[in-house]
């Protein structure tokens, strides 16, 4: 069983919004066996979404559609369908008193043009869009299913998890997929083409229906052993078994998991917490840490000090030190790490000091160079990195180096 | 002129990977005239590949994809392309030396593997790709361009910021579009359909050639006036002007620059500093108001504060205050916001306290509950906002409204 989603808006096209609900229903797709086979974004343009509907319902069962559902003019999705399928407007008296419930202290939103959100293609069944106004339609076409949700992420992921998914169970039980299988591990200090010559007789040995996958990112390979349906989970483990003995010298988790979500499994387990004081990195070490439910159990705080003034007066670096060494240097993260740790009595913790660019580079001291200090039970490390260029790049890539470097001294 | 945009690789359909790429590519093809029709992702699969060459070829004047142009198995990109254009691989020495120059200070990378990069397409035109292996090719079709771009993000802003725009631009000089001109606001404080209402006059007025989209995000409105090469940089403007009357009462920014920017130009402006103390938010505020270069001039540091033993340590909020009103209150938020302040010496600082959920809500604080002061040469100022259930939301939401708070308060 294969699904496509077609994203409708033009702030996809024009680079005003980055298309993060399809990495997520994919997911989800993949999850219950469906495969996704494209993804196609559209302007909010009729003859463009009528194009592309006829492309999808040519190559897969299931098409996904976001965007706009809205109630101002740009929106044009739910007339296109209209005519797609033929049909017209009818008021559904069920999602008006959803709609008048959900707005109840809000009269002001209950105007005219909210209440064309009540108004619904004949032929299609509705189902409900718990948190907003955007009508979740269910067009069938032969045996062909359209299922509409709106762009906005947060409401198109409680659609997928409380109706979609559901509704799309019950409808194709019979026809179901077999099971698709991806089972992911991640290394790191070794290059992309050098990992792929240690696996060239593996790769040879494989056999036709597994797929292996290659994802460089900020310093970390995650490769990715796939299954669309011809094997079993157990076959796909044994494969997997042996790919994780070969690359056992770099390898750094056996799951897709992200480094903060493994980091803090570690933690946990070990009952140590963790703080951090953070230079370049600015922040997004912290806030990588406490991203996930569940934090509290590790992560206690940070002291971010950007400035110089800070790193004095909050964590205590002696002027003297950042003057002698520069404030980029091993002497004063060590300081940095040790300092924050005892501020947040805390058992272990990460410090980050670096030049993130664009500026502040020097001949000796480029911008990408970051000095990182862990300290912990074991005693204080520090190491330095060059992380390349570009802003962006430098300070994740410093996060995913806090985090393998933690890994590695815990 | 037309483009379209393919995205090639397994990952973006399992949803392993997010497509950022397309909306940063957008952007810089908008501003070079050029209009980005479709973006379309597909599977590392030969006849994908070429069935969305030729979809893409029947619509567009120049064809980017990214991905699949790594050394391992896995990326067919090349190969495909070679068939589709009837081609053969041959060495590229230029390619060579700049790849043997690349990897000199790491021999383990010029493996066997790593040496099929240097062997180009016959019958393309290769551009350097100056930080990395995989080829940039040109290939002609008729009077119609397909460029191939890797799909690790900041080697392919590279190509396309220093190769692959300024031959695009040598190319097409004489069937250059005309002028696309995007213009967009900022509003907050009124319901989308409520202000679609308020704009129902001017929507009427506006000529076809204009189009006005709304896109509401985290309590957030853009209200975006686009024009595709049918009217002059002036008119256009003109009816902006009249849009920001209309919207004076909810508006806060008359461009698309994300709200930390807009912040920065202000606290810059004013010679002011800022620092933050963080719970719920957990860094990422901090982090939102150092992402972009210059930052050090109004941003000096924060306290990240999750674990309440940070809030009364290092913050000095007194423990009896937690335990009488709870951490989320508007008394503990107002003494960390002067506490920050008072500690890195800042201008003004912000703080937040909330439940981020899923856990930790309760009857009379539910998740989503945050209070948040702003501490200001004019004093202390607290609120209390609801934002919604899902964790991400929540933290994101928060930051939006610590954001536009702080420029209703200085």
């Amino acid at each position: 069983m294969r699904a496509e989603i077609i994203t409708i808006g033009d702030e996809l096209l024009i680079g005003q919004v980055v298309d993060t609900n399809s990495a997520w229903m994919a997911q989800r797709l993949n999850e219950q066996g469906i495969e996704l086979y494209r993804i196609t974004s559209v302007h909010d343009d009729k003859a463009q979404i009528i194009d592309a509907l006829d492309a999808a319902f040519n190559e897969v069962d299931i098409v996904l559609t976001t965007g706009g559902l809205g109630p101002t003019k740009d929106d044009i999705t739910k007339q296109v369908l209209c005519d797609y399928f033929h049909t017209h407007l009818i008021e559904d008296t069920r999602v008006r008193t959803h709609i008048e419930e959900l707005y109840r202290d809000r009269p002001d939103v209950l105007n005219r043009l909210t209440a064309t959100q009540w108004q619904v293609p004949a032929c299609a069944e509705i189902l409900e869009n718990r948190v907003g106004s955007a009508p979740l339609m269910v067009f069938k076409k032969d045996d062909k299913l359209l299922i509409t949700m709106p762009g906005v992420p947060y409401e198109m992921k409680i659609a997928m998890e409380e109706q979609i998914l559901p509704f799309i169970e019950s409808k194709v039980e019979s026809q179901k997929s077999k099971a698709i299988i991806h089972k992911t591990l991640q290394v790191t200090g070794i290059a992309e083409s050098s990992l792929a010559i240690l696996l060239e007789d593996f790769e040879n040995r494989m056999p036709s229906s597994l797929h292996l996958a290659y994802l460089p990112k900020d310093g970390v390979i995650r490769l990715r052993l796939s299954s669309y349906g011809d094997m079993t989970e157990e076959e796909v483990t044994r494969w997997f078994d042996e790919l994780k003995q070969l690359t056992a010298d770099y390898l750094i988790a056996d799951t897709d998991e992200p480094l903060e979500v493994i980091v803090g499994n570690v933690l946990k387990a070990k009952g140590m917490t963790i703080s951090t004081a953070e230079s370049c990195t600015g922040g997004k070490l912290a806030s990588l840490l406490n991203k996930h439910a569940g934090s509290s159990a590790f992560y206690w705080g940070s002291v971010i000090s950007y400035d110089n003034s800070v790193k004095v007066q909050v964590l205590g670096v002696p002027a003297e030190l950042i003057e002698k060494y520069g404030v980029v240097s091993e002497e004063v993260v060590r300081v940095m790490a040790q300092s924050v740790r005892k501020l947040t009595n805390t058992t272990c913790s990460i410090a980050t000091s670096g030049i993130a660019g664009p500026s502040g580079g020097s001949k000796t001291k480029p911008v990408g160079t970051v000095w990182m200090a862990w300290d912990t039970p074991k005693g204080t490390f520090a190491e330095c990195f060059h992380l390349g260029k570009l802003r962006e790049q430098v300070t994740d890539r410093a996060c995913q180096k806090a985090l393998i470097g933690l890994l590695k001294h815990i």
